[in-house]
Order: C-alpha cells, then structure tokens, then sequence
C-alpha cells in the first residue's frame, strides 16, 4: 500500500484494464486505456493493474502492456499495478517502471497447468526467480510482487479446493519471497462464510503483513456479499472492475469482477473512506462505451443512481412496504 | 414461525406473489399464482406471502387475493401470508384463512400518507383495531400480526429517516399488539452497516421473540450484501421474490425484492439449512416466464447454475486468477 493510501480505511484496486480487457471481444485502443487509467486516478483510485506481460500472440489486447504501464508511471500518486505469470514477463514489467506485479498460480494443479503451463511447483519456482529480479534492484526500483493464489475457492476443473492446500501454497509462495498473498475466487464459487474462513486463516499461516487482497468474481451474484465478508476479515485491499469489465460470456448479469462504481457505493455508505469519488467513476464508463461499443456494461448504481442522489419514484398503484 | 420450520436455520419467506405481482405490467391468471405457490411449496418454501387484500379498483392484479388466499390454505405445511393496510382487508384475510397478516407502516410519514393515504398514528390505531380482531378469534384461527415498518432505511420523499423514530414507531406497533415487527428496506437506500445497526437496536428496544423479518430490495445491487448483514444482525426471516419479480421500473438489473433462487443458493453454500431446494426453485421459474412473458427475470444463478452443478468454462485466450 502506498503512502497516499494512509488516509483512506481500504485499497480498491481497479482491476479492469487487465482482467476486463483481456476478456473483452474487441481491443481497445492504447490511447482509449490511458484515458481510462487517468479517468480512474482522477476519481481517486490509488491503485490500477493496467496491463499483463503475456506474449502478444496469446493475448493481443495486451500488445501494448509496456507502453501503458510507461504511461501509467507517469501518474502522480498511482500505484502501477501489473500481472505477469513468469521471468520473462516480469522482467518486462520491471523494465517499464511495474510498481506491483502480481504472479498468479492457481491452487488447483490443473487450473494452473490451464492457465500457464505449468505445474504449481514449477509457478513457484518462477515466483522465487522472479523475486530474485526484484531483490537485484535498487531498493526505491524494487516493485511489490504479489503471489495471486487463484481457484481459491473451487475450480471448475477439479472441483472442491482444499483449504489445507491453499494455506500450504501460500506458505511457499511467502517463502520464495512473495511479498504478499492475494487469494482470488476465480470461478465465482466463494460463499461468505468461505471467505471469512480461508482469509481468516491464511492470514493465521503467513501473518497479516503477508496477506494481499480479495480478488473476487460476481458469477453468482455473491460478489458484494463476498467482498463483505472479506472485509469481515480484515481484507483492506479488494479488487474490482468498472462496469463489472471481464463478463462471463454467458448471459446479462452474470458479469465478471464485482462492479467498481457499485463496491465504492457500499463501502461510503458503510461509512468506510475510499478516497473515491463514485460520480467520477460514473462518469469514466463513458470511456468505455464509447472505445468498446458492443461490450455489456454491469452495475446497479449506474442504473439508479446512489442514495443520496434521490430516485425518481414512479408513483405505482399499489399499496407496499 | 411453524413447526415445521424447526429443522431449518431460517426462514426464507417467497413475497413474490404479492410484492411481484403488484407491480407486473401483465395480470397473473388466478391458475398460475396457484401453481406458482403450489411449486414454492414443493421447493420447499415454508411461508409465501400470497397477496394483499386492497381494493381491486387500486390494485386489479390483487382481485383474486380470497380465492388464492383460500388455495393457499390447502397446501399443507405452508404458512399463508397476506399484506393488508387497514381493518377492512384484514377482515377479508382472516375470513380467508390468512395466518399471517403483514399491515405496512412507514417510518416515513409523507410516505405513509403516500402509500395507504393516513398517518403514522392512524395506522398505528388500525393496527390495533386489526389485533382486536386477532383476539377475538378461537385460538387456533387467529393469524400472526405482523407490522411490516416500511423506508426503515431512508425514504425517497424525505431523505433520512432517523434511527429513534424507527424504534419510537416499533413500539408503537408492539404496544399496539403486534406479534411482531418487521423492518423493509422499501428504497433501496440500506447498507450493510445501517442493516446490522438497526435491526440490533430494534431487537434491544422490541426484544428478540418480538423481532420479525427483513424485507430487502436490491434497487442498488446490495441485496445480499445486507441479507449477510441481516443474519450477522440474527434475524432469522428473510423475504425475497422468485427471480427477483417486482423489478424496479428503470432499467436491466436493477430489480426489486432479492432474488429468492440467489438468496437460498447463498445460505446453502454458507452451509445454513433452509429446507428449500434450489433446483426446483429454478424450475419454477417456468410458471413467470410462461404467464408474464414481457415480464423481466433477474437473478445470477438462473443464468450459470450452482458452484455444485459445475459451470461449462469457455477456453479463453487470457492468463487470469
């Protein structure tokens, strides 16, 4: 967490301009995502993973990764946050000024191999080369590296995920010198009696100091109840995506990563400081509208506005409560 | 709460025929508000709040409500729930066989004039009068009254509603011989943190045995945010509406009353036993599609399954966690 961030209860990291885009059907152009990650700083957002060092040919969206993270630098009080699965990629990161590099390695052995090709060993390992880079830098280069355990809560190719297993991967990753463990619900398959008992404990395993974010999915709709129940267990960075970017390519509700405009908006009226202005982020879906036209856009507040903005009531005929 | 509902952790409570249908642009023939209560029933809902007993010259969707009040009454194990303002339809209810008789009273007073067209203190005097009716019923025909206190967390008329008020008015309402008091979310303008604060301070003013359920919408996407907060809160009922039936008049997503199907689909991954079977909710569904069809139906699980069901992943060309 930055210094900026110590007047502020908890860290929303803007996950979008990775996880969303790198979903999304269409590309969205470089100059349409530095718009986006200046939009995000503007509304108070102290965090923006931007990008993920992956071979072009793999993920095209992300061609441009060292371009936007060298701009992403250029924002005064941002933390340039980026995902990278491997040497290669992280070097990449560094090189362009990544000040957080999230290493993601999933608890479930095969989601893993899926995922990156390889065995969880073997990510582990790239996790403590990987750290090795960062000590080689000069202490004020050196980026946060952050072991993503992904899968956390189930997968869809193994199924149930043993908690046993997620504590002992943390473990390792803490002892390859990861800086931090953030635990994602991948798969959307989280509950909030889960989440409390697997933040719970893992911060009992590797210390809270060690213990990163909640990266929670809205597949089942669980997600701010989730990101509730994260807070319940003294989670103070959560990861989100404006306009819930990312969506399942299922069906309409069924987006992706909790809605960003829609988690601020219960966090303030929770009376927790963000830092972030809701009707900035409001604003920025602008953005995205207009450089991803045929993508769906998630969100309740979107739709009616915030509390205290008022809503306009249709007088029904009907007696209510 | 029944008898039947001692092997269960709590009580969901389907409001759906009456919250949903009230608010319909189309009329739900007679026939199919009776199979829809019939399949809640055989999901294994203990309690459906069937209709309102109001003028059907107001409310023509709620014409049928003796009729299906009176079904309602022959499904065995199920509690019948009506809505009823005033002596005159609570009255009609307990003619019907009602068992239990929610009688709506905002905290709000413009609102309260708004939606049954009297004070606070006129309906606080109803209520009595309705209780006065319940006691002068044979013991075994008399209905539960509950007072169903409506904008608990802020109106749309006048803004903030202030905390004293809302227990000022609940022991009104237990002075006034109400079996108990419920507490509705009516705008949409809850969080988790006024959830757990109001309904604990409630509880301490009314005392527990007298503390009904929460009646949540989920206008702005913090629907099972707050039904978390509720049962961290102990309440012990909670109403919702299959597929989220009563959607706010606005826009895709922003619908009315929490989703039923997503609701149990929560507490059954948490573990908690509600005796309802997810699946055949989700059949259910059928009944709204076929006998509204321009009707929307929200809810998130509808659309991907349950974690336990397994969800097909579509391979994409991206590193996630």
């Amino acid at each position: 967490m930055t210094a900026a961030a110590q007047d502020i209860d908890l860290l929303v990291s803007e996950v979008g301009p990775r996880d969303g885009l790198q979903m999304a059907g269409e590309i969205m152009p470089t100059e349409a995502k530095q718009r986006w990650i200046a939009a995000s700083a503007a509304a108070g957002l102290r965090e923006v993973e931007v990008c993920s060092f992956v071979p072009p040919k793999v993920v095209p969206a992300m061609a441009d990764a060292a371009e936007v993270t060298r701009y992403a630098g250029t924002i005064r009080g941002l933390t340039v946050a980026v995902l990278a699965p491997n040497v290669r990629g992280a070097e990449a990161a560094m090189a362009a000024g990544a000040q957080k590099i999230t290493v993601p390695i999933s608890v479930s052995e095969a989601h893993n191999r899926a995922n990156v090709n390889r065995s969880r060993a073997e990510s582990v390992a790239e996790l403590r080369a990987i750290c090795a880079r960062r000590d080689a830098l000069p202490d004020h280069e050196r980026p946060l590296i952050e072991a993503g355990l992904s899968t956390v809560f189930g997968c869809t190719i193994e199924g149930i995920v043993a908690e046993a297993e997620v504590l002992r991967l943390a473990a390792a990753c803490v002892a390859a010198g990861a800086d931090e463990v953030g635990l994602a619900d991948t798969t959307g398959m989280a509950n909030p009696a889960s989440i409390r008992r697997v933040f719970r404990a893992t911060r009992a395993e590797i210390g809270a100091n060690k213990l990163g974010g909640a990266h929670l999915h809205n597949t089942r709709g669980l997600g701010l109840a989730n990101a509730l129940a994260a807070l319940d267990a003294d989670v103070r960075t959560l990861d989100s995506s404006l306009a819930g970017l990312g969506g399942c390519p299922f069906a309409p509700g069924a987006s992706g990563n909790i809605v960003t405009e829609d988690l601020v908006y219960m966090l303030d009226e929770m009376g927790l400081r963000t830092g972030i202005d809701v009707g900035r982020l409001l604003e920025a879906r602008a953005i995205l509208r207009e450089a991803l036209p045929s993508e769906p856009l998630y969100g309740f507040v979107a739709e009616v506005g915030t509390a205290k903005g008022g809503m306009k009531v249709t007088r029904r005929a009907a007696t209510t409560w």
